[in-house]
């Protein structure tokens, strides 16, 4: 059994913290490489004190060097900021490495749309081509053959899930999909910043980046895709005050105002029934963070409330396994061959 | 200066403490009588270790009755369950008493809507004419000759609120208004029960009690006749890992989809100007239930999605005081003819 | 490789939840058995929505009869109240099986002792002898041949852990020591009652139990063996408003007031080496409950104050794993004949 | 009734943030200077949004300069870093001004122990007979007549009102106090830093700054001339994952071990009782962070244990009022002649 060489690109902030998490307990790929320019010299048991003494510990901190990196590494994460992770992965997969890129640079097909949303120039267009999106629900086959997996943003993990069923099965609408999603606050990433002090988050609630969040036009485009026509949604984040978890409420109108519960819930069903890590609730229950925290679970839960002739689905993920690190796991196992559920099989909850 | 003597029924609650928290700094209402079955015996200070040493610590705990109610108190607060106020009212109001019910019981003008809603008889449809809905920037003028005050549940206050300056100037459509309510956990009361330990809130995210939950019909009642014409709302409250606090996102559709921010934020503020609880923030700036937190101001912050011609209403308060016992004081200064902000004018919120 | 089949009685709490997580991820022991009078009947996934999908999760909730567990068990955990466990203890053994007992019915030699702090009759007393107060690092060769394990407390298995280095090569005076220990909520379990709703918690810190919290008795116990004399030692437990972790910080004498942080830290690391769950930091770094979340790790961290002679040593574990569930399912591992670390050595912390 | 003129140097912080809303409610004295080099021009009510639409939010933030101080102001609160405080004291007194310091640059008689424990030169030396320490219950005599108040740091003064009734009464052992002290985390300042993000402190808990923080001298000083001998106390202080309080659990020894909690109690009850901000719990009773939030409360508990001959004070207060901006408007008013508890009366704890 071959092990598989990993190096990670970014290890200071919680997605990086997560993945470290992940290699330490995955009996096939191995963390040999981990970069930060601002760390650099230091072990990885010293700079993570949760990690000393497990599996990747002892890796001592770089700078990033495509050539290195193409030397010891089979795959390499790269959880740098969107406009950085570009030229990287165009280096790295010149230099014949895979890669799986944890920021939005490659999520976006058209390159006009990430132009104008992220406020900058796209240098690899021809990349985008060959990414892949990897959301391994519905791009598995895509992302066995992929080189560069675009790992998807968290709240579009979230509500990509969520809506997958209901669109494919055109049980909803496609106008006035609304999504109020909440967010623990490691989303907001792990830089000094006041907005995210302990003080200012705890024991408060409030929006943020409304309108026009950055993760609106990926879950546009993959929706679009879904439905079989361009839709708009109304996508509007809120931070809550804890660590790790989103909880998207998604407000959607019934196709058929007259459909029940029962049916709505049998289709979702039906439509999961393969895939371990999305659990349909039953009827009446909701999702809560904490029952997929650390987990690659996607939980869903549905209301169909005939008053007002709404389908609400709301989806739980653990933003930084799910929607980071944990996928990005995923997408690597694939792309190296692997069972996609290798070292994420045994993560119970920690609820 | 006439003192006012206030009783309270029902100390035992989040609502009970936040009554005798205000009550403690107002210059002119003195808690005489503090009643509660369980606690009875118990000096108030002894109880609530918060208020030792304040005015009302002194106070012993009795058991209510209605008749030596009427001896000691110009006005009693009924901080009890829905269904238990209606006859506790009738008593009290029958003795000459005065009357601000914290629980449902008068709030619906229409007994048959709340025996739906609530699942109990209303044996006191009588008074349903005489109760005042006690929300002081719609109600004051009824408020100050009423004797009874049906006081607002803390959801609907902020969703009423939200949305009136919309509705008055008719700026919205009407039917699709979807409210994604967040509120802090004292919202859900203060009995022994697993759901609420600190454990099963804590870096957790949940809705609850979807579709349906009992806010529903008030919140349509007051929107209905703020719009002219029957309307529903979908209501979805969530639980927040906080105390104090309520935001509703309220979404809704403009009805002229080329209305500006400019054009709407105007408008709210000159609904609001002369309101000094009712703070428009400007534009850009997005509410947080911190900077509420302990007073009886609602913030809302304004959003306009040309995208998806959506205009989105943020309303902040704190569900404990204008939600509830700062919104009961407010009313019972209203009925004893002082200024509606007495007391209640130097609670700088505690952010 | 034979499967162990293991039963759990108590499952409504918090350390039945925590072990279920961790039999989830097993890959030798299975869990056949869960018992709860209020949840019998239910399917055990249902009633833990985290475990859904996951081994275990089928298990229907049962009445626990020692009769029946015998039929299908190897092992027992029983996670009920102290007082309830020893007649269960009683007759699981004399049907042969095995048994790991969370409360503290058997961790007590001297059943005297036992009678005064915990205020009940020890029916059980032939079998104080025959258990084995199951911490693995000092225990492991004892628990191998037990038939019955007294799980440790959580606050015991910290500060036992904190002062073994220091007491066993006599670095420290005897007399004097203070515990100042910290723990998170689910410490306090998981029944509804009022002082440990999420508003009672949150936003707050107080002490509790002072003075004689029960597992005063234990920890002298244990270190008066440690120290070939009797000792007594100040034992004060705190309440902090988060869910899982212990902090004991504990102040001691040093009883050479010249001894250096290079000596005291050197004899701690040399003390340890060879036990991979107990992390002695690097001289000047001091733990955090949030790098042991979930997982076996002790982090002990070593202060010493030249200004007053003092050694103060802070132990980080988390309660429910390394203090509760995670070391009986070591202990079950040492009974079973299966390496200790047998299902745990993944557990990356979840930071 | 004069109304007193107030300015405020250093407005970004918590402490800052918490003398705004103190003084938006002060009967007789108004904030007309806020002074901020960095966020300078700005309106205070857009900078502090909860202050909107109280006295104080028109004040437009300029850029400190002592004359224009002198203009305007009579009396300049200087929230600013020890280092930076002591100059700007000394050019505000000398164009007749009286100060309120909340640094540490006058709390400490000797300059030789300011410049070892502060790691730098002391300017201002002439100053430091004329400082008075501001702890209202001993000092206020003095306070009436100084023009330069050093404000007591947070830790100290809940050490200090806690320690005063056994240290003035001799009824404990001056060597050996231990404080293991804990603090909400707006204790770390309002700064943008990586260890006090959100996620780096909820759900966690630690010490810092073990040993030697620098609120070790300023305590003995005290200490030291209640007792009138040097003492030495070892301060210990942990990070709690909430916004507000300190609670500071001392460890004595009994001067008789065999004085009884009956007769401490009573001594602590005498003590204080012409004093309303000190509560002494009933026997029995321990104190919590919250029953003093937003206050000038300090409560404070008793514990003797008889098998170690110990007596443990809890003290608890608001580190943002009581140890910090309250206690700072308190010297205030006695500095302008206003009785001490003026505009600090109606504070009743936000529980």
């Amino acid at each position: 059994m071959k092990t598989i060489k990993a190096g990670l690109v970014g290890i200071t902030g919680y997605a990086g913290m997560e993945l470290a998490r992940l290699l330490a307990g995955h009996p096939q790929m191995r963390l040999v490489m981990a970069c930060s320019r601002a760390e650099s010299g230091k072990r990885l048991g010293q700079f993570y004190p949760f990690l000393e003494g497990l599996p990747g510990s002892d890796v001592v901190i770089s700078v990033f060097e495509a050539a290195e990196a193409a030397r010891c590494c089979d795959v390499v994460f790269l959880a740098v900021p969107a406009g950085t992770a570009m030229e990287m992965a165009h280096d790295l997969l010149h230099a014949g490495v895979k890669v799986v890129d944890f920021s939005a640079d490659f999520r976006l097909r058209d390159a006009a749309t990430y132009e104008e949303w992220y406020k900058g120039t796209h240098s690899q267009r021809a990349l985008l081509s060959q990414a892949v999106y990897g959301l391994p629900e519905i791009y598995a086959a895509e992302a066995a053959r992929a080189s560069l997996i675009a790992n998807p943003g968290c709240y579009p993990s979230s509500v990509i899930l969520g809506l997958y069923a209901a669109l494919r099965h055109r049980l909803i609408q496609t106008d006035g999909i609304v999504v109020d999603a909440k967010s623990g606050t490691s989303g907001a990433g792990r830089k000094a910043a006041v907005p995210t002090l302990f003080c200012e988050v705890a024991d408060t609630f409030r929006a943020y980046g409304l309108p026009g969040h950055r993760h609106t036009p990926e879950i546009e485009q993959e929706l679009s895709l879904l439905a079989g026509q361009e839709l708009r949604v109304s996508f509007n984040p809120h931070l809550v005050p804890m660590n790790r978890g989103i909880l998207s409420t998604i407000y959607t109108k019934l196709a058929d105002p007259a459909m029940t519960l029962d049916q709505v819930h049998d289709i979702f069903c039906q439509t999961w029934q393969d895939s371990p890590w999305v659990r349909v609730l039953p009827k009446g229950a909701l999702p809560e963070t904490r029952f997929v925290r650390g987990s690659m679970f996607c939980d869903i839960g549905l209301v169909v409330d005939s008053r007002t002739g709404r389908l609400t689905i709301l989806a739980a993920i653990d933003n930084l396994c799910r929607g980071a690190s944990g996928q990005a796991l995923a997408n690597a196992n694939l792309m190296c061959g692997l069972p996609v559920q290798t070292g994420l099989e045994h993560l119970a909850p920690l609820a």
